[in-house]
Formats: structure tokens, C-alpha cells, sequence
């Protein structure tokens, strides 16, 4: 059944099991293991991102560090509340997330000789919490959705812009975190070149948002959730084990190409230049010598 | 009754037809076509800022380029209920608004030939096109002043300043759009410099708040409201046709120097200045070189 | 009763006198005097900071300063509205807190010969300004805890946050202040270095819900108040006569060498230093001539 999890031959298995796995999965409880993970590989992409600084920085600037790590731990959940106007602070009503994910930040920061940090750096270790981490996201892409669609359940867009929030803030809410450790970079932020997670849960959000209200989809819910689950884990194990990191590039390219004025812009530079020969032509007959000069 | 637009000679109309166009406009329904020009101007004014840079940024980043297009087109709305603490994400509720929004973005930005984008720089068309705007501006600031009054009955400043932000929300919301398109200028901003949109627009809500609240105005509410658009389609004409930039300028320098602080600078330069030519005669008493050292 | 004010020698005075005291100040009116003093030494710190372009700076763009003012002025009531999801808006609600305030804004700004400004200045001006201050300070924390208390019954982080937040808004809200006004400095915010009054205000707030949740601290409720307004007052008077400005930073220090890594640092360096010396020793006896070279 690991091939079903990839989302490859769901055919050659029959569908009851598969609704069964469906259903586990869906039911399964984020905290503490998952949750765990999440939290586990932000806090080390947060210490990554501060490279050689992160010893000095976490050493000297313990509330900044931590602020910056629950920033990001609980992102999603800050963008989405931000859009739908609710309270920003809702993150720090259960003690228990703030409690795992303090520690977690605790243990990757400052574990004695590093030992929390080296471990997640191992391929095996890494590629369990990735895993996890996924099933994590498409809890939380398919816990959007569904809020969204409770508080405005006409409204398609707002549904697949929260569903994508949950699922990929981090990149969003990155400036502001950056901000409270004292770094500022205007021209590097996710809206610009948005990251594959983000592509991937937007077309997450919009399959959900597809099985609730179009009779185009009309499998069961699990089994619809267990779909974009296995598209969320083939697309991280395929970055993690392939280092394939831009998976959607040519239908982009393509895209681009044909939608957005590659054709057009193609159309005006070949005119502007048969214009440009033509003048050219004209030009070379009565002044022959002032292409050279030129 | 174009005289009568322009709010100048209101007198030699008589009521009962002003009333009628007053009620008229303001029933005026701004979708589609109110809507399409406002888009329409917004799309071009970013695409304007961008200047050269407009064709490459469009072709590599073009979501973000139509989410920097969304967040102005929707500026006012934003807000609005950011200050109020309503859920920011209200525009993407209704879908016609951000299908024509983003027809109109795809159109500035990816039409073949530069077609609609050039055809906005032909003046009459500019002209008609301002003219639709400034009544939609209207419109809003209406819409902002009865919204924060139902909800804010006896706080005349919030239903000014919501006013005001339905109005003239660009300018503020601007740092947030440059920000996503990877641009950041924190010495050019809206409040540190108010365009004369904002001004116009802080003058109509108060004005609007004044007729609900005060017995300085009683004269109908769809008189009020044609009077409010008569000064802003005046000041919006003024500007585009003989480019009056600043009209309020006289009346702001004046405001200035009596009350900011400028009578008092004026005698505190006098009195130090008499103070110094008196050190000065004192010295040179009895060191009459030292001044030429100097 | 000075004395039983900096909070050091309770015991000896009887405790009906204290109760009677604390009720007394916890049920004293903010507005006006209390108000005053806080807007004053807000509006004051801001003229501080722009230090010789305040001059220039109000006299060319009065609304930034008027803006930015407004902002530190309201800054608690801003950043906890924020963080609970509540209209931003609410402190132009109220028409005499914005008009007083904007008073006191004019007078420090625009007073002739910087009287007011000046005024300040004075050392027995400042203590009386700061005491009053310190009150109100202590009004808000506690107003902001059993907000929140009120909100969110049983999450203590939540209602520490809020009193924090309203007792030291003013150092998390100044880089938006700053922004108004066209400068932004992202390598200097408030979380990066926490000022002694966020440090101050946490305490004080931990102790409220202290206070309210746990049978650690069973005295008057007035009693607890009384106490932790003596605590405020002991490090704002420490401060302003003897220039104490880190009075936390001997518990600071000895926290982070135990708690954060230092401990860990250390043993991890001395394992280290151990090991290069061992790897010397041996490079030393087959090739002696190598460490000079180097």
C-alpha cells in the first residue's frame, strides 16, 4: 500500500479498503505526534535560514527567537484569522500547542551538543517527519475549506484562499517573522515567486472546494481527502528523494505562453521587426554608408 | 446641466430637477459599468508605476502583479475593514467583482497591441472614464459614512475617517501593494505627503457627517450628495484638465502659519535675531577685530 | 506612606490603611490628569526621537505627526484590539480621549517658545508626569488582563499577552509610528530588545493572573493592584533618579547561562579545546616544524 499513499495505481486496490484508510487517516489526531513534526522541521528551516547566525542570535535574543518560531509554527493559523477577522490571538488559547511547540524550539535551539537539530538532518528522519508533516497540511488545508465554507458557503475564492492559507502561510507570514528578528527583505517575498507548497495547496484547496459543490467529483469525501493527500506527499518525496523542486514549470512556461501575452509579445516582435528590416531596406538604398557609421 | 455638475452656478437651476438627478445618481447602480472604469484607471496607475518594468514583471510574476492589482481595485474595502475589524477578505466574497477586476487586469496587462492600455491614454476617454470614477468615489464615501454611522452612531470621527478610507484607501493600502511586488519605499507614503484625493474625500465625509448631525445643513440628502460629487468631480476635472495639482495650497500655507506653529516661529527668529545683533554690538565695543576674524 | 508606595516595607503599616489606599487608586479616574501625563510623555519621547528635525518635520507634514501621535498615544488600546479581533478603530471613538490627546500634541509641538516642551524638561515636572503615568499604566495592564479574562476564561498566555500588551504597546506599535513619519529601522524593534517596561509589564501581568487563578496569592484583589503599582513606580523612579536601566539583567544573564545553552556552550567548547589539544599534541610529535609554519 505504499504505492496508494503516492497516489500512482489506486486502481489495483479495491475501493472499500481504500475508503477505510481514507477514513483513518482523516480521523487522525494532529496532536501531539504530528503537530510535533510540524513544528520540529519549522523551527529547523527558521535555524537554517540564520545559517551561521542562529548560535549568537538564539543565545542573545531568546524572546525574538522564540516569538519568530511561534510566528511560524502557528502561521496558518494567523493568516487565516487575519483574513476572516478574527482574533489574531486564537493560537495562544490552548496551552498545550504553545507548550510542544516551546519545547520543540527549546530542544532545536539549545539541546545540548545539537542533538535534536543533527537528528532531523538524517534522510530517514527526515523524509518520517516530511511524511507527517503532509498529513498534517491536508488536515489543515481540508480544516479551511470546510471553516470557510461554514462562515461563506457561496463564496468559491474565499474558500480556496483560506483552504491555501492554512495549508502554506508560513510563506506569507515569513516577512513579518524575518521582521521580528531584525531582517528586512522587501524583494524576496512568497506573492513573487510562490513556492511549490503554495502551488500545491491551491490546487489542493480548489479539488476540495470542487467535491463540495461540483457534481464533477462525485467520490466520497475520505477518498477524495486521501487523494489530495497522496498529491501532497508525492510532490514532497519527490523533492526530498529527487530534488525535484519545480515540478509544474513547463505547464507554467506553457501557460504563460499562451495566456499571458507570450503569443502576443511574440506577434509584436516579429512586426516591430519586419518593420524594422523593411525601414532598414529603405534606409541602405539612398544612404548606403551610414549603417556602418552607425 | 453640465455647469451644474461642475457645482457652480447650482442657483439658476431649480430645485425639483436637481433633486431628481440627485436621487437619480445616487440609485446609480456601479456594476458593471462604474465598476469597469475604476478598475480600469487603478490597473492603469499601477501599471504606470511600474513604468518600463511593467512588460517583464507581468510575464514572470503575474500572480503577483494580479494580487497587487486586487489589493488596489479593492483598496477602499480593505480599509475599511481592517479599521473596523471586519473580515479583510469581504471583496472576494462576491465573485462578479473579482471576475471583472481581474478581466480588466488581464486586459491592461496582456492585450494584444497594448490596445487597452493605450486607449485609456486618449484624453476624452481618460475624461469619461475619471468622470465615472469620481462618481463611484462618491458613492463609496456615502456608503462609508452610513455604514460607520449605523454602526458608530455619535462618533463623528470614525464616520469621518471611514469615509475618508472608503475614498481615498489607495494611497494607504499603496505600501502594502508595493510591498508585494517586491518594492519598498518608507519615505514616500500617503500620510506623509496626503494627495489631493484624500483631501477632497476628508472634506466630502465631513461634510456628509455634518448633514446627518448638525442643523447647519438641512438640505435634502440627495441635494447634499450631488453637491459632494459636484466637488469632487470639480477638483478631479480641474486637475486633469489644466492641472491644478495642489488648489488647496494658499489656504494650507495660511492654516500653517497661523496655527502650525508659524506666527510664533516668525517671533522667535525676531527676538533672536535683535538678541544677537545686540551680543553683536556689545563685542564689538570692545573687540572690534574679532568680528572680521570670524 | 512614600515608602509603602515603592512597595519595600508593607508590613509596618496596617493593612485596612493599605486596602483603603488601593481601592482608592484602583478606582481612580484616568481622565483627564492621569491621561494627560501619558500623553505628554508619549508625545514628548516622539519629539525626543526626531530630536532637531521635530522643528521642521511638524511644521511641513502635520498630519504624520499628528498620525504617528495618535498612534503611540493609543497604542495599547490598538495593539490589543488587534491581537483579539477587535475594531481598530475604537479609540477615535471616544471624542474627548482624541481631543485631549491632540491638545497635548499641538502644545508640545507648536506651544510659542517650546513652553510646554520645555516644561517637561524639568526634573520635578518629569517624576510627578512619570509617577501619574506609572498609574495609569497599572490601570491598563489590569484593565487589559480581566478583558481578556473576561474573553477567554481559561487561557492564562492569552490574558498575560493582552496586559502586556496595554501596559507596553508603545515599543511593538512605534515601528509602524515610525513608518508614518518615513523612517523605517526593521534592525531595531522592540521584541529584538525588549525594553524594561515590557519586562515590567509581563511580570505585573503574570502576577494579576496570578492573582485571579491560583491559590498562590490570596490577598484583596486592591491589595494585589496596590503592590503591583509599587512595582511599576519602584523601576520607573529607579530609573529616572539613579539611571538604573537594567535592573534584570544580573537574573537575565544567569538564566540564559543556565537555561539557554551557556552551560552547554561552555562544556561543548572545553570539549572541543580538549580535542584540538589532543589533535596538537599529536601533530606535534611526527611533524614539528608544521605549527610554525602555519
Amino acid at each position: 500500500s505504499g504505492s496508494v499513499m503516492l497516489g500512482v495505481d489506486v486502481g489495483s486496490v479495491d475501493q472499500a479498503t481504500l475508503l477505510a484508510y481514507g477514513a483513518w487517516i482523516h480521523r487522525l489526531k494532529m496532536y501531539p505526534y504530528f503537530d510535533t513534526a510540524h513544528y520540529l522541521l519549522v523551527t529547523c528551516e527558521i535555524r537554517d535560514e540564520m545559517s551561521s547566525a542562529a548560535g549568537m542570535f538564539s543565545r542573545k535574543h531568546p524572546l525574538s527567537c522564540w516569538l519568530s518560531t511561534m510566528l511560524m509554527c502557528f502561521a496558518d493559523s494567523f493568516l487565516a484569522s487575519f483574513l476572516l477577522g478574527e482574533p489574531l490571538i486564537t493560537p495562544f488559547k490552548r496551552h498545550d500547542d504553545i507548550l510542544l511547540a516551546t519545547l520543540i524550539w527549546y530542544l532545536v535551539f539549545y539541546a545540548p551538543f545539537d542533538a535534536i537539530y543533527k537528528m532531523t538532518k538524517i534522510t530517514p528522519v527526515k523524509v518520517v517527519l516530511s511524511i507527517m508533516k503532509e498529513l498534517k497540511r491536508a488536515h489543515k488545508v481540508a480544516q479551511g475549506v470546510s471553516h470557510a465554507a461554514k462562515l461563506y458557503p457561496h463564496s468559491y475564492l474565499v474558500q480556496i484562499l483560506v483552504g491555501t492559507a492554512k495549508g502554506a502561510g508560513t510563506g506569507v507570514v515569513r516577512p513579518i517573522e524575518q521582521f521580528v528578528r531584525g531582517v528586512w527583505m522587501p524583494t524576496h517575498n512568497e506573492l513573487l515567486r510562490p513556492s511549490l507548497y503554495t502551488k500545491v495547496c491551491l490546487i489542493a484547496s480548489t479539488l476540495l472546494v470542487l467535491e463540495a459543490n461540483s457534481p464533477l467529483i462525485n467520490a466520497p469525501h475520505d477518498l477524495v481527502y486521501l487523494g489530495m493527500l497522496g498529491f501532497l506527499l508525492y510532490f514532497k518525496l519527490a523533492y526530498l528523494l529527487f530534488h525535484v523542486s519545480e515540478p509544474f514549470a513547463p505547464f507554467e512556461n506553457l501557460f504563460c505562453a499562451v495566456a499571458m501575452g507570450g503569443i502576443w509579445d511574440a506577434l509584436s516582435r516579429a512586426i516591430a521587426a519586419s518593420r524594422e528590416r523593411k525601414a532598414a531596406n529603405k534606409d541602405t538604398v539612398p544612404l548606403p554608408g551610414e549603417k556602418k557609421e552607425q
